[in-house]
């Protein structure tokens, strides 16, 4: 058994559950290193299973190590409650929010009278959260490949050429590096940057406006994201002004960051900084995520969070101003929780 | 309201619902032709809303129309609710595959004991299945791409090519075209052809072996999924014999399609023609699926389904044959449902 199926098991006693299912893609990459599609994990103390059907068999065969696999024909919940009654198992936790209600339906219709089934919520999330120095290398390894493209994009970012060119010129220099995107690239210009998720048109960049570029690589599975503006030409006085204060947000709320201070106050902190210069309201959403082999992850940055920061959380840290139909900046870095402050993993990228 | 959303509540008094709230973004797309991101549609059959949050805000006012559109700051259950009690609606049906059970949990606790809650299961779906003229012709628009982008792979696919190279080169057409995948496409040479789904490898292409291609193309969302093999050098008489055998059977289910058949005798069709070549027992998967703005969906050909084909859905028919270590077999092509018979629309395409 692998170590991060032991730190799982290990939480067992304390949940009541003496087996775990695990149905979400991600989750059974994370604990087997394996890239899991279509199929279930099940983790017992002893043992743990792979539940897969012919399309995927035989690369489980080859590539699942120390795992144990099992072939569904008909039903995957039939395999599943076959494997539990083997192993004796009186009750399997699963995490409510990577299950359907219909899925749940099944689950409680299929499951013997003998074994309990005990909703639970982060489980792997709560592992997931804190990187060790492989995934911070991993992520580091994306910064890196991240701030290359940067430096390429600033040859590319020009008036006249249109946000579509830039996208495709980008993903082809990605591409070239070896690597993938960790989602759609955000390239808006001018008006655009006001939609936080703005989607690449085919409008011609012009001269005296910003350019939102807000782009993640992906490394290993492991994920870059970053947002930086660039100015062409004149910068005006009030887009000066706005991206001082949403730069000077974002350094205070950094200033705040290390482990034992809860999301909220982090959160509060950026959104105070912005209050001063009368721009909290055009900043409507929250401050950051966390990212590791997804793009967001626990914990989130927010208002309506109670997480606390600990030390190993990677998370990114992005106030953003939108004026409606002027522009928007936002500024997005992201950053190690460490035991006594934040270190900011993207400090030297421009 | 357009003709859609017309369609959906007119099952309303069926189902005992007098308002559905939709969760799942591609069933939103289809009802409102705007693409939704993590955002609600709320349909009653007086109006409809779309249920949003900050990010979205702007484009959702500039693309939908004829819906009204709800903003929620902290939580869109309570904007959801409101709304309902606004409207007066005493009953909201949602589908039970597409809201996980902790969502389930949160809507039951924040519903006012007025409204009720009714779970129901494909009621979006059901509409989807049936392709409209418009939708056809997407379809075709897509399937004459990838008829291209087969050709074009002709002067690529050579012995001393990686499967990698060719992925690169195929890519680079299918964006030149201005179109995107529809999946993840599998180039699968000689032994990587026996895994359904197989990755993409750095293996070299030799002479004398099968080679696997299953793409899809996406035009305005919707998809083309067809599998080709292409042969290199002199064709063994084992990749002969199979090869001639998954055609007949591909052949053989094309033949029985028409509105009023049972999907499993479709799939039961093809299933024993490979008996009669002793080669059923290495066909695992299902015979096919309905294609459209999603790459799977209803209805499924197989066994294990009571559906009924229906004039306008639109199927993939892809019988295969895997000889595990040695190469796979796979042959699909699309076909529209007609009264009386399949129509191949990928006939054509080589």
């Amino acid at each position: 058994m692998n170590s991060r199926i032991k730190q799982l098991t290990a939480t067992f006693a304390q949940h009541k559950i003496d087996a775990f299912l695990v149905v979400k893609d991600v989750n059974i990459t994370y604990l087997t290193n394996f890239p899991a599609s279509e199929s279930w994990l099940f983790v017992t103390p002893q043992k743990s299973f792979y539940i897969t059907d012919f399309r995927y068999i035989l690369e489980a065969q080859r590539g699942l190590k120390g795992i144990a696999i099992k072939q569904y024909t008909k039903s995957i919940y039939q395999t599943l409650f076959e494997t539990a009654a083997e192993q004796k198992i009186k009750s399997i936790g699963f995490d409510d929010r990577h299950i359907t209600l219909a899925q749940y339906r099944t689950l409680t219709e299929k499951c013997p009278k003998t074994i309990k089934l005990v909703p639970t919520s982060n489980l792997v999330e709560n592992f997931r959260e804190i990187k060790d120095t492989y995934e911070v290398n991993q992520v580091k390894k994306a910064l890196k490949v991240h701030a290359d493209t940067l430096k390429f994009l600033k040859g590319v970012i020009k008036p006249g050429v249109t946000e579509q060119d830039v996208f495709l010129k980008l993903e082809n220099y990605v591409k070239s590096r070896g690597c993938g995107f960790s989602f759609s690239p955000i390239i808006a210009s001018g008006p655009n940057s006001c939609y936080p998720h703005a989607k690449v048109t085919n409008r011609k960049i012009k001269n005296n406006e910003p350019v939102l570029i807000d782009i993640g690589i992906d490394v290993n599975g492991y994920k870059s994201d970053l947002t930086r503006m660039f100015f062409l030409g004149r910068i005006t006085p009030l887009v000066e002004k706005v991206n001082a204060s949403v730069r000077e947000a974002q350094q205070i709320a950094i200033a705040k960051i290390k482990a034992g201070i809860s999301v909220a106050d982090v959160d509060r902190e950026a959104r105070n900084s912005l209050a001063k210069n009368k721009l909290d309201q055009y900043f409507g959403h929250s401050l950051g995520h966390g990212v590791g082999l997804e793009i967001h992850e626990n914990p989130r940055l927010s208002q309506n969070s109670n997480a606390i920061l600990k030390e190993g959380m990677i998370v990114t840290v992005e106030p953003g101003v939108y004026l409606p139909n002027k522009f928007g900046i936002r500024i997005e870095d992201m950053v190690l929780v460490q035991k006594d402050k934040g270190k900011v993993l993207s400090g030297n990228i421009d």
